[in-house]
């Protein structure tokens, strides 16, 4: 009988990593974690991972094949093959991470950026099947995107593309805490600049009657936002009704950029539900050319958060089998 | 001997439609014009354009293959061979103006809006020679766009990608006078918007000592900013420091959208030359991430302006070859 194929996802996050034997059709066998933060080298760090996932990997290996090891990773690069520069890393420079797990597993590799990952996880398993054109956005501590032209994700000159969050959608607005750059989606929409708006609106309007006046200024987060719009809290609501007009704006910009199928928003930051979208698409409408009105659909992922990541990275491998 | 091939180019505009026959190489043989407004209906401008095209068609048959027809339109949809709903055409709605060329001429005809047109005939015998990855910004009364990616053009869905000149690059910005969209980047970069621009300056500053005072406000066109400002005039100059600015941050977020080697500029406007450039450059440099910086080329075409839409329209015959 032949063997069936199963791909391995590796997903690199600032403070997790998180992995998995994941079948063609996105079943998850069998998974595991290590603390991505722990390993001062990336060199300690490949001998953790191969320490914990080999087992599960052998344990697989017996009946099905190992396709391939697909990687989503912060700044990882589809072309070279490395992490580059990644702010929330311990491994500074360009690290060589398909080559060191190669070497180390004798397994193929394939890396790309966690948004990108995200992006092909969604159109092998989630809302982007069947879709040529999508765009796919994460709310999430920043804002990530990946962008899918034609069936395939764009990658551009570098393979840098795709990097929505950086746009500027409000001009000479919020300084971003770290690229300095200002009026950037992600200094608004990202978990981080919900809690920032949510800052400025108790500062200016006074708002005693709301729940988030119960929280000291330093405790409030997206979760606190969250948690009091769920209770009702109108100021808390306006944040999501500001933000959801700042990312409609954005939306409707990409949009006249690529003309996608769909907009496909995933992240922690969309359990806000319908508070969210509903805003979103009401300034998304509102800013597109007559021509667009109507015709992208705004939807959430249909992958859950806690899967996503694996699933996306393990897609890789299927992706890298069809371009050969 | 082996007849060389041949392409019609078309270039349908608002007021006149040029047409030529062209090399495969974007030599020139021959070429004319007509009246596009003069034509109430499209059934008579087509008489026309065969009227007038035919003789240089059939001067040419005898010794050489005629491949295609190439037409650029406003609006002119690559998928679906019509042009749809131009604002700037007597002829409403949708014409199937591929098929009433071919059903007239006898000859395969292929249609593009006309900023794709321009930067396919860009890539096949300008400036954008070899790249991959470019984005084309058409300057002139209105602001176009066409995107390549991976070496194609990017339509997307219902080949409505690349209108960049509709995207938003200030909020709650200047109202444009057509669409009703705020602040568009053709609200300001266009030929239009320059001279609103330099306007709303003469308005605010009082500058006597303008030359762009002696105008009277009606009169103030984009051609008498640039004549001003090669005069030396600060006041016209500074309308091109502003331009510049404004459209350097579109470019921008285009960069980090679509990750090209190249922006190439094309259309009236860019005959300021470095008033436009340098600034332009400055401003998009300093809105890029920081990984983004210096990486890309801000160009002018290289194409000649009369010849490129004629270029332009007639490359895409040897598109649709290259495409079968």
């Amino acid at each position: 009988m032949k063997k069936t194929s199963l791909a391995i996802g590796v997903d690199i996050g600032g403070t997790n990593t998180k992995f998995g034997v994941v079948t063609k059709r996105g079943r998850i066998l069998d998974e595991g974690a290590i603390k991505t933060s722990e390993y001062e080298t990336v060199e300690s760090f490949i001998e953790a991972l191969h320490e914990n996932l080999m087992p599960i990997i052998e344990k697989h290996q017996s009946r099905q094949e190992i396709k391939g090891i697909g990687i989503g990773a912060p700044n990882g690069n589809f072309y070279t093959g490395s992490i580059e520069n990644a702010p929330n890393l311990h491994w500074k420079g360009i690290v060589p991470l398909t080559k060191l797990i190669e070497d180390k597993f004798k397994i193929p590799a394939v890396i790309n950026n966690d948004a990108n990952a995200a992006a092909i996880g969604e159109q092998t398993f989630g809302a982007g099947k069947g879709m040529q054109d999508f765009i796919m956005i994460t709310l999430g501590t920043g804002v990530g995107s990946g962008i899918v032209v034609n069936g395939k994700i764009l990658y551009g000159n570098h393979a840098l593309a795709g990097e929505l969050g950086h746009t500027i959608i409000r001009h000479n607005g919020r300084k971003h805490w770290s690229t300095g750059l200002r009026g950037t989606l992600e200094s608004y929409c990202s978990a981080t600049g919900i809690a920032l708006t949510a800052k400025k609106m108790l500062k200016k309007e006074d708002a005693p009657e709301s729940l988030l006046s119960q929280y000291t200024l330093k405790d409030i987060d997206s979760k606190a936002v969250y948690d009091c719009a769920m209770k009702g809290d109108e100021l808390a609501k306006n944040v999501y009704a500001f933000t959801g007009k700042v990312l409609g704006e954005a939306l409707a910009n990409f949009t006249m950029f690529s003309s996608p199928d769909a907009i496909i928003l995933f992240g922690g930051v969309t359990k806000a539900g319908d508070l969210l979208l509903k805003p979103t698409k009401e300034s998304m409408e509102s800013h597109l050319l007559d021509t667009f009105k109507n015709r992208v659909k705004l939807i959430f992922s249909e992958l859950k958060e806690a899967d996503a990541a694996i699933l996306g990275a393990s897609a890789l491998v299927w992706e890298i089998k069809e371009n050969l």
